[in-house]
């Protein structure tokens, strides 16, 4: 038929490797440093909660890294996923440009968090680890690990950020099916826990508060280890799987982007679909616009600082060079539980301080409207998250109707909304509100940036 | 790769033409009479309610009725459905079977629902019609006719079954989404509504009191027309898509089923992935085993008498041959909403008292058990509807492994669960009861059937 409006692949047109924009970037990325000593910190100190191929993935420079057979096996079950031309919401905005979406809400989680589950779940048990401890904002990574853990036999504790245990009891329920136990966060359970909820009676919590939860679970039984479902270069690296199908798929539709969107909380659904193009760019291709969309309320890279700072609110981590807003912040509750993150990851950190990709920040009201805009055409209730690029996406189609240009836009629709209907239920009754940008919070988070010579 | 685990087609292979078994029945089924005269129902008495070229598939005896292309338009959205191989369920079961799923859950509403409520919408607006009125057990149906209703500019009700009203509000909220109404049935909105609640307080409704609320709204506004997304012949035939890609898909796997399962509450999810295999088994093709799964608790092809009933409640509808528990039969609460009818579809009765079909009924515990083994091992979290088509798949491959048989058993995924996580969360916490089979009930109420000369 003429107009399509999907592109599928087979099941072996799955990327055989990841890609790792590393061997790319002109200049390297500043190296993750002891916080006591200041120093580079070597593949040793990680051991204790990631098992060696993670490190090793951590800190490699090599372009492309196979990805396990075992790893495709699973990645069968949903990959590659569909890219979809938004034929009906370009009629609805009548603009001439041309609007695509990768869907990633095909995966038995439904979001883009497996394709990094998976290979971590069966990385950690080539190496023998029985048990995980993690954290989960809105819980795509929780149920995504609990997914993948069922597969490998591992035991799964999730942290799950209390607002959104609260908020998104259908989550906690997933987890609970695929064989997971899930906590709420700041928990009982952890002494960072207990001290948060000393400090802070009644805390939303935060991710960076339920990471230092699961690192300290991890840190104090040698036969637990710890995952990370963003932020670090490992998980960026494996998400790449997205914008390389991408590729691929606009070859069948005879189209290249002018402009790539994805939203960014801690950064690896942004990673997965840009990365690619970027790469492709810097090996010289076609140059592209690429943005990375976060939440007005949490605006690492628009309002943060580009500088060293520890990745969770507990400071077990080693120091990242990231755009932050400082570990000790906690965003405030809204709905976008995914992008409730401190800081961004170090690599597509880098990308930003080199001029690679712009960054917007939305309030999530304006979110939500494209929201319903997008549901009601192309018929995908998206994910709180997702919602970011759209609004994104479609100010970028009504900018090209203005200027009457045909460009190409794709977007990462990152996940489906179906754990998330309470939050559509609250835009609807009018009792959703923008959460105001705290800047004497981030003004007061910043000043206690860790020191480094 | 070899093992593939997943059959996807491009859009380009979206059947051209629904099948209609009638052509293929070898005696004709009976026909629908006036409740009032005991006469056969022309086509003008169903014109206040639905639009003329509906009314024509209800009557028609032809074996294939194209599909228009606005319909296969919208169906690219997400056919064809993929159809998966089940390799990691079998290696749990140890079994030899070849275990193969339909999966439905792709869709808007994730459910199969869509492939109905695209072209009742669509027919509807071609005839002129604004609005809607419709009824929905566990709110697929509805979310999907939501979903149909907002591509072609119409305004949809829906009546919900009050206990799935309860259980679902994200549900609710989906409708909402894609611009619907929603009112817990019974209503105070109708008169039927209006004499339940006062017949039986705090009832948890029915979708045969759901229907009568619908069919009073549409049949007393004439700018409104009524949808029904089961039961009907031109609804079980707008399934057939499901059965017609299966067969393509079983061709790319290079085998054929043995046994084919489905649920069915008001039948048409059932005749949609079996019609299309017992209509070439009929044309002479390989026999295959047809087994239609429902809940115990209301078992109208198991239990039910083959005689001439109202389709709802109120007894609007004109008499239609089938198995039913009676017209009157109030489905105690169980969390498969979808299957919470007291008849079934004349042409599903039909094969079933012509011996081309068999029935299985099962409790609900043993089908959460099944879907929870089902999640751990696929990755999908079905719809409490599905989990009685799984429950029944485990069961035929666990007796293949007893007898050593190598059996292809296919099944409809008839949809996701996630909108259903409550009833798992009661399943884990230990709360769900196997609702007990209500013979005093079937009893009094097939006592009340209406006398037909």
């Amino acid at each position: 038929m003429s107009d399509p409006i999907k592109y599928v692949l087979d099941e072996s047109r799955i990327p055989k490797n990841w890609y790792n924009i590393m061997a790319d970037f002109p200049t390297p990325p500043a190296p993750p440093l002891h916080p006591g000593t200041g120093q580079p910190v070597g593949p040793e100190a990680l051991e204790p909660i990631f098992p060696k191929v993670l490190i090793q993935q951590e800190m490699s420079g090599e372009r492309w890294i196979e990805i396990p057979k075992p790893v495709r096996e699973v990645y069968k079950q949903w990959r590659p996923s569909p890219l979809y031309r938004a034929r009906r919401l370009e009629r609805a905005l009548d603009t001439p440009a041309r609007i695509y979406y990768k869907y990633e809400g095909v995966s038995p989680s439904g979001s883009h968090k497996p394709n990094t589950a998976v290979p971590q779940a069966y990385y950690n048990a080539e190496a023998g680890i029985k048990r995980i401890s993690t954290e989960t904002g809105a819980g795509q990574w929780g149920s995504s690990l609990a997914f993948a853990g069922a597969l490998f036999g591992i035991e799964i504790r999730v942290f799950m950020v209390r607002i959104s245990f609260e908020q998104k009891p259908y989550r906690k329920a997933l987890m609970q099916a695929f064989g997971a136990t899930c906590v709420a966060s700041p928990s009982e359970e952890t002494e960072i826990g207990r001290k948060m909820r000393e400090l802070y009676p009644g805390t939303t919590g935060s991710l960076g508060i339920a990471i230092s939860e699961a690192m300290e679970v991890a840190a104090k039984d040698p036969g637990t280890n710890y995952s990370l479902g963003s932020v670090l270069n490992h998980v960026c690296l494996h998400q790449t799987v997205v914008g390389l199908e991408a590729i691929e798929q606009f070859e069948l539709a005879n189209d290249y982007p002018d402009i790539v969107i994805a939203c960014a909380g801690g950064g690896s659904n942004f990673a997965g679909l840009a990365f690619p193009f970027l790469g492709a760019q810097l090996r010289g291709g076609k140059k592209v616009r690429v943005i990375a969309v976060e939440p007005a309320a949490c605006p690492s890279l628009t309002k943060g600082k580009f500088a060293y700072d520890f990745g969770d609110t507990g400071q077990f981590t080693p120091l990242l060079k990231m755009f932050t807003l400082g570990s000790s912040f906690v965003p405030p509750g809204f709905h976008a539980g995914g992008l409730r993150y401190h800081a961004m990851s170090p690599l597509v950190s880098h990308a930003q301080s080199l001029g690679l990709t712009e960054a917007k920040a939305y309030h999530q009201t304006a979110c939500f409207e494209a929201g319903v805009q997008f549901a009601r055409t192309e018929g995908i209730m998206p994910a709180p998250e997702a919602t970011h690029a759209i609004r994104c996406a479609i100010d970028e189609a009504l900018r090209c109707k203005q200027e009457g240009t045909s460009q190409a836009i794709v977007f990462n629709l990152s996940g489906h909304g179906h754990f998330d209907m309470s939050a559509y239920t609250d835009y609807f009754e009018g009792k959703l509100v923008d959460v105001a940008y705290d800047a004497e919070g981030i003004r007061k988070s910043l000043d206690k940036l860790p020191h480094v010579a």
